[in-house]
């Protein structure tokens, strides 16, 4: 079981680390800063309004006002996205973190065709949790980004994720492409896309991974489970990565994981030339620092 | 907030309760059934091969044997549902129950156009929760029956879970229509149908409860997370039925609601003439009498 302390020492042992903030100057976004600084997580680069970072650096966070934060000035979110993005682009960071600009502002920067981070894949949520009720650590990929993907868009969706989980440990992950039945359903979309996915994985199409499905999510995550139903395969009862087959489902897996089943989360957008950490306010300051790890660990 | 301790009194109160058994030649559905007549729910028609029923009674339970259950005859499953369900729709029984049959030859006797119990709307599954991390009960619908409801489709689901939270005692249930967010968004229909479905009732069209959504999971069951984002209205962090926008969806919070939050659970099919339990294998024992007693708190 992969833990969030074990990927944290890992990103910690990652020499070299850098990560370019896009508009800093926020209370919230530098609390996270502090923290990862004060684990020495990684070096930051912070872009944005040097004035209002230098002044809310000086007033709340003295540890970080010692210690060698480089500031990059911005006199806007937008240009604060872009100069971050650069820095990415340019190799002189390894990880791109929203700071206090929208996201739409921000994808904007990352898919910028001159000085983006474009792959050509699509980009996708990768959250991993640490849910103490099942003593297990799932990914579950995509909760955020992608509302319906299709069969082309799940692949890209599933190597996404693949990348982080190596990343973050887990050599040969097992993925679960989750539907409402084990069977193949010609009524249910999620049932077909998923027998397609563990094909392809068998046909050298999708790589360092093992893919298994349709799964519901107990017969995914509980071997007792799977076992009662006498489902046997390599992700049955044990899979580490859930690919959901809507924003939807995965909306509400990763609600439910967090308030039904008091879980640990850190999440990253994967399928950009780096991982990107893109918190929001509501999430907690451990969250921001999961998310933080996980993407230093598997920037590439 | 509701408790399967309340509804299973509630259940006892209901005086004359009968439930027909299709098929009831099985010891999972005779210990439900058993339970049942301890407890003094209501009283059972078992259908089904007499033989074998009065075999496994008098062998495991002892109790059932002593009691005076009615047992009608049927050569097959097949002619069990099909009596099973004329018992209902002549009165004779308020609740169907479904043994060792198939579900899809007992929903066809359902449906036959002659003795069935059709009602012209949609069947669907409704299941509450008693989850212990929230201190809350929660009904979800529809995680079992209709894959990808259209908007008239959700129109009845409501009406056919509204109708079962009724029978449970919530007198004016509200509705929160899930999305994997809280905006209207074109791209997403699950927003726009709850949109549609929020001002329907407000126009009159869905009836006995407050629908408002679209609310994500977090918003909908908790009142802090509604309180962060701002969100206020009738459901937010207080909903009492949450609708899913696909069996994937719904499946996934079913399973979660189990897995994650250890939850208690009750179901039973919402929509034909009769309240319809369709409990298998892998419920507990404790779940079939759950259900039972939700059906018969709700019997028509």
């Amino acid at each position: 079981m992969v833990r969030f302390d074990d990927i944290i020492i890992k990103a910690e042992s990652t020499a070299g680390a850098t990560v370019a903030v896009a508009s800093a100057e926020d209370y919230e976004v530098l609390k996270a800063v502090d923290m990862a600084v004060e684990k020495k997580l990684a070096d930051f680069i912070l872009v944005g309004d040097e004035e209002k970072i230098k002044k809310l650096i000086h007033e709340s966070f003295p540890a970080l006002d010692q210690s060698i934060v480089r500031i990059l000035h911005a006199s806007n979110p937008q240009s604060a996205a872009l100069e971050a993005v650069k820095l990415v682009s340019s190799g002189a960071a390894g990880v791109l973190m929203k700071g206090h600009v929208e996201t739409a502002v921000l994808l904007k920067s990352v898919l910028n065709k001159e000085v983006g981070l474009r792959t050509g894949n699509v980009l996708s949520h990768v959250a991993l949790f640490e849910v103490p009720s099942i003593e297990r650590s799932i990914f579950v990929t995509d909760a955020a980004m992608n509302i319906s993907p299709d069969l082309t868009q799940k692949v890209q969706i599933i190597q996404n994720a693949v990348r982080i989980a190596h990343g973050a440990g887990v050599k040969n992950p097992s993925v679960a492409p989750l539907a409402a039945v084990e069977t193949i359903n010609p009524a249910m979309q999620a049932t077909l896309d998923a027998a397609a996915l563990t094909q392809m994985n068998r046909r050298g199409q999708i790589t360092g991974c093992v893919v298994d499905g349709p799964l519901a999510l107990d017969n995914a995550v509980s071997e007792t489970a799977a076992g009662h139903k006498g489902i046997t395969g390599p992700a049955a009862g044990k899979a580490d990565i859930l690919l959901v087959p809507s924003i939807e489902a995965g909306n509400i897996l990763y609600k439910s994981l967090m308030y039904f089943g008091n879980s640990k989360v850190g999440a990253v957008i994967s399928g950009a030339k780096a991982p990107i950490v893109l918190t929001s306010r509501a999430d907690s300051a451990e969250s921001k620092l999961h998310s933080l790890a996980l993407a230093i660990c598997t920037s590439y």
